[in-house]
């Protein structure tokens, strides 16, 4: 069985589970996930599209998994207690399990913008929304 | 303090800890430890580069820590049990802990090439060389 994964030929999920209207900035965005199609189960590895208008989730912070992004295209605002920030490709964050600093990005710009998301497994899913 | 990390400022790790003849491939490696610097303990994420002829390690696998690569810019040939497969930008493969199907990456190209690496930290570092 080859190794390589081509991202192109991974289907998305694209939406949210929030409620209205917490949906609806959300709606559009779209995440390959990379790390499930490769079998690991220690991490989450996922390359989400945001097409112009959509943001990545609502502010929020985990109370147990470290998480990190990375910028592979287009350009981004990342939401933070630090301010605003403009991220493009190469640029990237990081957000430390428990920092109770809420975090989210927001794709202002007129072209689809690709980000790698790196989450540990460790709390199954323990996300507080807001701040 | 902002939240934002240029990876271009990110001074470099270069060179091996293998003994000769083994570092030979891997003494121009360049890793940019991405993780660390946001503070994440629970992964690590590195930007790694490439020059011409470079190899990101000899063929290795990790008994207790899930893998994932990633091609930014570049091209790369995996090499594994599944045979040798060229790896372009938008490509990825993950390496499942205790999978003994050792792997590597080698520059046979003209350029340098870039990969975003994300492996667990839960087995301090126990790595088997070879396979």
């Amino acid at each position: 069985m080859k190794k390589r994964i081509d991202t192109a030929e991974v289907a998305p999920v694209v939406g949210t589970l929030y409620p209205p209207p917490f949906d609806q900035p959300c709606r559009a965005r779209a995440r390959a996930k990379l790390g499930d199609v490769a079998g690991l189960t220690q991490f989450g590895v996922n390359l989400l599209r945001l097409p112009p208008g959509a943001w990545s989730a609502q502010r929020h912070w985990h109370v147990g998994e470290d998480e990190f992004i990375y910028v592979v295209s287009g350009e981004l605002v990342l939401v933070t207690d630090s301010g605003e920030e403009v991220m493009r490709p190469g640029d990237c964050a990081g957000f430390k399990a428990g920092d109770e600093n809420g975090h989210c990005l927001q794709n202002r710009s007129n072209a689809d913008a690709t980000v790698l998301e790196i989450a540990s497994s460790r709390g199954a899913g323990q996300t507080t929304v807001a701040r």
